[in-house]
């Protein structure tokens, strides 16, 4: 399927009932979900807060797992501790919370180190085997009392099955699960992601947790995320926000066949894609869906954010959304990047199309009254229903294709972003009530 | 008075009359402006478009001028011009228009130069002797035939008195005319500007000329021109991007006493701080006027980038719009742009603080229940009143203070931008119409 298109469900239903399909947990999985409310110690609030934990954990402790983190300076105590976790021998698991991204408050660090130690106790396994992950808002402390007298219950209910419990636990804004998955060798891999606003440019207030079970080593695990986490969740952008907290850590039970490298690769980037644009689909107050496909770039660094410049643009975004072909803020775009970064920019190479209409070409728009409505209604016809509220609303996305006619290096990326509507500002106005 | 506050009109009438007081044009300098309607080649529309076209005249060429252009790599051709009228040894004037910018069409450059033509011929000047200016849409192609019939009126028309005219003339989506002045020794500055989105980092759709008649250096007032533009214009910011058009032209008829280069910065500084301001304020569905003070950074750029950061950030822009102290986004910002700049931030000397109060010191939040009802009352108190439709609405700025805790350099630098707003978007919308 081409990248950005996604099946559409007719019923939240059906889509819920294709994950538990698609979901099903690799071998020596386990995840548990339990709800909790609570009353925030930085606000007045009438009645409790709700708040989600999860817990994904592994049957047998494994040596094969890695994580990649939020590029923020000002990282919350989760993504702190996570950075240490990298050099343990072994993991066990992750305990996750919504609602709160315990970032920078007085005893950040040793609120999360409790919630572990208890999880410890309660698990017989050691605090070093678990990764804390928190998501929502930053600057508030955990309401740690209350989540620790959750972590029995949260430990008693572990289960196998499908990763869906867990994909739905570790939601915030998001208004559908997230979760994708690949058959590799005799096993699998499943993803789980959350994330549905301030995405971009690593992962911002992104949390994604992917399981595998076929054999392959550490090193080589850490490797491929990375380079598959580059060109997906960080090649998504909602409102070149990254925050606190973003996380992506894998792990490997090891229970099935050794794959090679490259099929590895392969299959976890296809399930990373496909989660990516989930979540840009997902977003706050998405009408459109904007995909940018750079090529002719010296390097993949500069193609991609050539791509993202456009996408998070709030002229580019608010004139599609008003389904406006404003193309000459396109270019601005792109030349206002090229400009603040000393990116060399031959616009007489430079091809920008909308639509697959060519909009420029050899240093000028190539525009006209017909276009001008064919491009109109391009954009119309690529706007989400409102009416019909299921998962997702559309698989459209609108296409636009920018050329830097580079032909040395020649590399390309393609950037996924949405348009910047009413509903974006309404739900992020407030978004802690 | 404070950086920032401005003074408040009861009515339109008084604003535009208190103009007139002080736009009076120093001498040597003469302003008209003629309105037309034309059919764009690029869009079927039913009724014409209207523009306006300005003209700005020094009854004697100068050799005393400068200006400043957009860093855009795919600059309009009135910026390709001007910077080659950099090299003319004397300026007669500017030629501005407004509703297309003339950027990258196929007749661009040879469209304003043909304006040029037609300018000198009427005025007896040379077309070497003028900048072209224009300002609106990207992509389209200036209507010639119309501006060109249009420069014989356009010439007749000079005249003396306020630049209210000339401030009027410029505007696009501006609601109200933008226009500054001081008394220097025996003379004055007059300067008027026009912008109100898109406003960032480098003046984008931000067009400002500035007369004065005292006498002063063309290597001095080039460089007092440049410091103070970075300090000014190019430190507010509305929506991050900047445009294909940003110009800033000063010129002066050296009709009045000299001045020292330290006496000119400073009554340049205040006059070009003054209509940055105003531009803000003056910004696309703007409520809140936020101002962010930077301390504590090892140099300039840094101190401007961060706050930049922060008035950018769309998380941050849409909680202060929905009066939400969400003061968790202002450390995210801060602590994405320093993670992806590999900007050396210590958390434990950062201290932030919203409308004075302390919100984040030693490397925490210093958040409780009864600031928080503070710092929404904060917001509530210090957005524009919707009813009250004068200019502006009201002269409140939402004060966000950052020290960065940087003692060597300690160099410091004021932002200042808006929230981010429905009415922004839906005047972004379809900016076209």
């Amino acid at each position: 399927m081409e990248q950005g298109k996604v099946e559409l469900y007719n019923s939240k239903e059906e889509y819920l009932s294709d994950l538990e399909k698609r979901g099903k947990l690799p071998e020596g999985f386990k995840t548990s979900v339990v709800s909790l409310e609570f009353f925030p110690a930085e606000r007045p609030v009438e009645k409790p807060l709700p708040m989600k934990m999860s817990l994904l954990m592994l049957d047998e402790p494994t040596s094969v797992f890695g994580a990649v983190f939020t590029r923020n300076k000002c990282p919350g105590a989760p993504v702190i501790i996570g950075k240490e976790r990298l050099l343990s021998d072994k993991i066990r698991g992750v305990i996750i919370n919504n609602k709160i991204s315990n970032v920078c408050t007085e005893t950040g660090v040793e609120d999360s180190a409790l919630l572990l130690e208890h999880l410890a106790k309660e698990t017989g396994a050691s605090a070093k085997e678990f990764f804390p992950s928190s998501t929502g808002i930053i600057g508030w402390q955990l309401p740690i009392k209350d989540m620790v007298k959750n972590i029995p219950r949260l430990v008693s209910q572990l289960e196998g099955g499908t990763g869906v419990n867990l994909a739905t636990g570790i939601m915030t804004t998001d208004t559908f699960p997230k979760l994708r998955s690949a058959e590799i060798a005799d096993g699998s891999i499943v993803a789980v992601a959350k994330g549905a606003g301030m995405i971009e440019p690593n992962m911002a207030t992104m949390l994604s947790f992917i399981m595998t079970d076929v054999s392959i080593e550490r090193e080589t695990i850490r490797n491929v995320l990375k380079r598959v986490v580059e060109k997906t969740y960080n090649s998504i952008s909602v409102d070149g926000d990254q925050s606190t907290s973003d996380t992506v850590i894998i792990m490997s039970s090891c229970k099935k066949q050794k794959v090679s490298e490259k099929e590895f690769e392969e299959a976890l980037y296809n399930v990373c894609a496909e989660l990516a644009v989930d979540i840009v689909r997902n977003s706050e107050g998405c009408g459109h869906v904007v995909k940018v496909s750079v090529t002719g770039a010296p390097d993949f660094e500069t193609a991609r954010n050539i791509g993202k410049a456009v996408v998070n643009s709030p002229l580019v975004t608010t004139a599609i959304f008003g389904n406006d072909p404003n193309v000459g803020r396109l270019l601005s775009s792109i030349g206002d990047y090229a400009g603040n970064n000393n990116i060399e920019l031959d616009k007489n190479k430079l091809l920008i199309s909308l639509g697959g209409e060519n909009v420029f070409e050899k240093g000028a728009f190539r525009l006209d009254q017909a276009k001008e409505v064919r491009l109109a209604n391009y954009l119309k016809a690529r706007v989400l229903d409102s009416e019909h509220k299921e998962f997702p609303e559309h698989n459209h996305t609108v296409n636009i294709d920018v050329d830097l006619g580079a032909r040395a290096g020649n590399v390309g990326a393609t950037v996924f972003g949405s348009d910047l509507s009413y509903g974006y500002v309404r739900e992020n106005a407030d978004y802690r009530s």
